[in-house]
């Protein structure tokens, strides 16, 4: 399928859905054509198919579930998002489902039935052969999120003693082969895996060479209860494309494969993202009834902190009706100090996620914090201090709004490290709605330095 | 050095330093022990190497550094970040430099020559032998951030008429394989890539099977000059491990592996984030003064937006001054419309990052954000209307806060959604100060709605 990519000029949706694919394929969706349908979507990639079905009406995507039923790809299924998995699920014949599933990889088929009502996981489970129904059984007794659920059970082994001509003859004989490897894990007698060997390597080397002589110096194995989250960072920082799972006796039990840990790295970053700005695990293709049911809890938090911060203003209600200007000038402390915040916390989620921010450099980094903070507060007293003046020609509001400033700004940074390491350290996740905590502090503060300072000063 | 996870609790420090090595490293670095640096380092990874490097204070770095010097693994210097590969460069001799050189791939010297000044870049070229010399000059010769620059020329290629048996007896005689390759890539006499072979396919065949009639049905190249995010989209959506990267003519110039697509894949999710916040492309290992200087734009982006917001403010300052119950709620109105925004914003930043949200369904999803925001807005303006009345014992100034709260939610619906979308369109990066803007307009609407309403009905 070169022509997709070749002969185009570089450009932001070089691989985007192209529209008149889209129109065509729901045009032959819209007459019942289903031959059309299956040729179109046969020449698709999996994942290209599952976009198109996020991306279209819901009535449009059951029709289409419908009409293309006892052709679809199960591969198709593995790259859904959750919402839209289960109308397609829900959709399908348990005859298409088992027929669908039957090519997966173990780990795929984990993924897919451990959402599943316990009607419907029954009914994939069925569709498996014995070997790859125990196999994925045994995967869900392993914890959500962790290499257990990860790993999938296809894969090469060899025994210690064994030659590059050995591999060679096994591999040539064995028609059980998985879809993708691309290292050989060596055993030993008791399934302890001992090192592995790339493929290119057993390539490279006669017929005669031993495979412990071959073995990759840096070898890694992956307990089976470690989190997901942990397997996807040592795939990143080590490079790695496969990695035996071992269990509590250091039995080789599966392997994960770098797309896997590729999904998940991505899935953390989104996460992260979406956490620091309030929202939960939504998805674009979620109907509208949903996103305001996922939204509503993070704004009933921000309006609860809206509130305190608006408490804060009332003590200094008198100060205010003297002195209007103080109403004017005051969301500007505040949303300095916000902003100031959600820079350090940002940069700071992001380095506990990528293990750049440790105990060694924790305090440092704080003192950094606070000490930048500083600075910038101060150049924006001074500039906020001659704005003050300009505009309400009150040199000692001016001072006010300076010495705020700087406050509020030392504080952002502070609130803006402290929190997401505290949530670190209490073991919830430090994105967890920390931006909402540290904009109330600069909030609070800000207002509290401002409006008080007011009062003692310019009154 | 699988003691490393071995029997360990899953914990989100698996991977992360070990503060006791740490304190051992930096000890024999303080009193000299060259001996027994090298020790300890040779048995970390590079990964590791580089993320210690970059957790301690400049100066320690340095003292390292020039400890550690003529025995430096090269591979660390690719895996350090900008600000502190500067300061490690800079430390090293010309020998030292080439010497850590002369091992890397062309990738990852290309990686490393980029940023550098001309005399240190001519002093790295001077260290590499001919071939890869050219390659490297080659590859400067793309645009930085496209596919010429990511891929590397250390690949194997076999002709399309070849068996099994050749490319197993090639790749056995030959003593310059690359150190990691998955795929053999088919060529036509005109070095255009045709196809290519999993290795696993190879070594489960006779040595009479044709190589053409192995080859991947899904085969994709890419294009020298596509923009890399576009690369590691590509490797992301279609599973893929490599792929050879083509010049204009179609012929095969180099190929991109998978962990070059996982680091963009990275970047790229981690520059929408920090750039969603106001913060650059800083590093939490940058110094005080370099994250001052990288914030201090953005702040002041921030204050002359949020100079427009109190002048939208001062227009009602007789308002204000009149009831001050105002100059109390007002910051309710405007923080909730920018929670609201933001959280619309984040998902759509995020969906055209993964191409999910397209022409196709812009649409309809700008209908739902703004269904969402007004169905959202009238549950918080009941709400809100409830505290108003309570707290200032005024209905009608419940009323005004209501309108004002579904006005504003609605509002932050679309700027939410349309802000991205519009910077998307125009070709610039949708999360580019998209925060910024988009809390600007909830800030302006939500005053003026509010107070405009207040001053018409209050009064």
């Amino acid at each position: 399928m070169t022509e997709e990519t070749e002969g185009q000029p570089p450009s932001d949706d070089a691989y985007a859905l192209n529209a008149a694919t889209v129109d065509a394929i729901l045009a032959a969706v819209e007459v019942g054509a289903r031959e059309r349908l299956i040729e179109y979507l046969a020449h698709m990639h999996p994942a290209d198919v599952a976009d198109l079905l996020e991306q279209i009406e819901e009535p449009r995507r059951v029709r289409l579930v419908e009409l293309w039923g006892p052709d679809l790809n199960g591969d198709v299924l593995t790259e859904l998002e959750e919402g839209v998995r289960d109308t397609v699920l829900a959709t399908l014949t348990p005859k298409q489902l088992s027929e669908a599933v039957q090519e997966l990889d173990t780990d795929d088929v984990v993924y897919l039935v451990e959402d599943l009502d316990e009607p419907q996981q029954e009914a994939v489970l069925d569709a498996l052969d014995d070997a790859d129904r125990v196999a994925v059984e045994q995967s869900l007794t392993y914890p959500e999120y962790t290499a257990g659920r990860l790993m999938q059970r296809e894969m090469v082994t060899a025994p210690v003693h064994w030659t590059v001509g050995d591999v060679i003859d096994y591999m040539r004989a064995s028609d059980d082969l998985p879809e993708q490897f691309y290292d050989i894990i060596i055993v030993d007698p008791a399934m302890h895996p001992v090192g592995e060997v790339r493929l290119g390597k057993v390539m490279a080397h006669p017929r005669s060479v031993k495979l412990d002589t071959l073995m990759e110096q840096d070898f890694r194995t992956i307990p089976v209860d470690q989190r997901q989250e942990d397997v996807a960072y040592a795939f990143n920082q080590y490079h790695m494309i496969q990695a035996p799972v071992v269990n509590a006796d250091g039995r080789l039990v599966g392997i994960v494969t770098i797309d896997d840990a590729m999904d998940v790295l991505e899935d953390e970053a989104e996460e992260d993202m979406k956490l620091l700005a309030g929202v939960g695990d939504e998805e674009i293709s979620d109907s509208t009834m949903a996103i305001v049911q996922r939204r509503f809890p993070w704004l009933l938090v921000n309006l609860i902190t809206a509130i305190i911060a608006s408490i804060v203003i009332s003590l200094f209600s008198s100060t205010i009706e003297a002195i209007v200007a103080l109403a004017v000038l005051m969301p500007i402390v505040a949303s300095m100090g916000g902003n100031a915040a959600t820079q350090t916390l940002t940069v700071a989620v992001r380095a506990l996620a990528t293990r750049d921010l440790t105990g060694s450099n924790a305090m440092r980094i704080v003192r950094r914090e606070l000490v930048a903070g500083t600075i910038n507060g101060a150049a924006f007293a001074v500039i906020m201090a001659v704005v003050g003046i300009i505009w309400f020609g009150n040199p000692m509001l001016g001072v006010v709004l300076a010495i705020a400033m700087v406050g509020n700004l030392a504080v952002a940074g502070l609130a803006g490290i402290l929190v997401p390491i505290g949530l670190d350290r209490a073991g919830a996740d430090p994105a967890l709605a920390s931006g909402t905590f540290v904009t109330t502090v600069t909030d609070v503060v800000g207002f509290l330095l401002f409006l008080g300072l007011a009062s003692a000063l310019l009154l």
